[in-house]
């Protein structure tokens, strides 16, 4: 199983977003497809996938950045306003659990970029408004002309593993049972392998070695963020918790896990959505051996 | 050898960012040492590290950051301006093939954020002025409160490899003869392996499958950039270059890496230095058989 919201078909066509030619072209393309969105939660068609638009029921005054192109149409994304904040509502984790990955992903892409667009109307050095270019693909600051490009946070998400277990922690707010993965932001000045053995000493008190990269998906709810999946090797199993960040951390065998994704009713906790890198990544683990 | 910019000693202690009165009694103490600067570019000691001077020595309305303990003292670095733009001075590479590994580390970490701070005087929510909280590590808007965090952009570096060679390009820009791996910011909503593929079709027009991680690094320049070095894994090996991006690519052997390293009168290109993470990509694949 692939990590969620990876595998758009989407082609970036990073070379038309600073042609303005080929651009314009593709604005007034009657083939273009504009993704329908429910504030910003995605539209479903009626057979569960995501629901498009041709650019006749787009007003005009729409501003719309490029996703890409797949059968030589081009796609596009309305940049809506995030009424009442840019929070995960409880209907886009419904229609995650009904749309083929492909629509995931480019249901993802788009999100990313709105929230990105909603966080940067002005400029951070100057404080001028800013206003779209390059295809959505950036902003320009009209005052000092400082050009600010989408971000993304790397954020690590990791197992630590010691005699053939690994540590799972839960936080106050999650629904009961539910254990993941412990996870945080990268930091400046840090390698991924660093970053992962502060987190995990941070929040759990373990001390950890080597690092095994695993996987890594993009996450596209509160900004857009890069999950880094991986594995650190534990020096020792003592937990120590911080309890600002965790209520709880336990030692789970491949057994606990098999049990978890079997849905067995002695499993030991409730695993993350399939969407969730942390999914992937103990599914990974538990196939290693 | 280590990824540069990696193996700072110092402790980043996250829980005392946000403890006012642990943060002021870091301030208070007479052990501190604040970071010595030369515009951006670091002062160096007569030993070659990184010179440090006392809190007595620093301007009581400079701005600190916490940049984490060593032996029990905290460690700060100045919030100095810019002047004359963020590029990277020609001094700073001079300084960087001297200092050792460590300094190198601590003073990426407090270059990028340097870097980060005064690209953000401003929110870009609502254009408010910010002002510096938790001990330097963020900054909050002093009209609607949002608050704002220290950046870091993934970027993907990688070798496309084909029949036991590697894909290196230059720049027009590059002293002549220099080679590297191809390299581009990581978009929103892609995964590492997305990126890595999408920038060597970009770039050099080739198609790649699978993608293997190797090694990361942060890299100070330019803001706060998180390299991410991958070996991915060419379905062909022609080459239909984007000039707009590389003047030149080739396909080279371990043999052709070899004689680079070695700095053999007949090789064939000139490496990145020691401290990118291109140098430490390039011999891990050349000691990979």
């Amino acid at each position: 199983m692939n990590p969620g919201f990876t595998g758009s078909p989407l082609d970036r066509v990073d070379h038309i977003r600073a042609d303005a030619d080929a651009y314009q072209a593709l604005l007034g393309d009657w083939r273009a497809k504009v993704l329908g969105l429910d504030g910003l939660d995605p539209a479903l068609s009626p057979e569960g996938g995501l629901h498009w638009h041709s650019l006749a029921e787009v007003s005009v005054e729409t501003e719309l950045v490029l996703l890409g192109l797949a059968d030589g149409k081009p796609h596009f994304v309305p940049l809506v306003q995030a009424k009442g904040g840019m929070a995960r509502s409880p209907a886009v984790w419904r229609a995650l659990s009904l749309l083929p990955a492909e629509d995931a992903a480019i249901y993802g892409t788009a999100r990313s970029l709105i929230d990105w667009h909603n966080c940067h109307h002005y400029c951070g050095r100057c404080g001028g408004s800013t206003k779209v270019f390059r295809a959505g693909w950036g902003r320009k600051c009209t005052a000092c002309d400082t050009e600010h490009f989408p971000r993304t946070d790397p954020v690590v998400i990791m197992l630590a593993e010691f005699e053939d277990k690994v540590l799972v922690g839960r936080q106050a707010s999650w629904p009961a049972g539910n254990y993941s993965a412990l996870a945080g932001f990268l930091e400046p000045g840090e390698s991924i392998e660093e970053a992962v053995r502060r987190e995990i000493k941070e929040e759990a008190g373990v001390n950890c070695g080597a690092v095994r990269y695993i996987t890594s998906q993009p996450w596209p709810f509160g900004g857009s963020q890069l999950m880094i999946a991986c594995v650190a090797e534990a020096l020792d199993d003592r937990i120590t918790l911080d309890t600002n960040e965790l209520e709880d951390a336990i030692w789970v065998s491949r057994d606990d896990v098999r049990a978890v994704f079997a849905n067995a009713p002695d499993k030991r906790f409730g695993a993350p959505p399939p969407f969730a890198i942390a999914n992937t990544l103990l599914r990974r683990w538990m196939e290693e051996s």
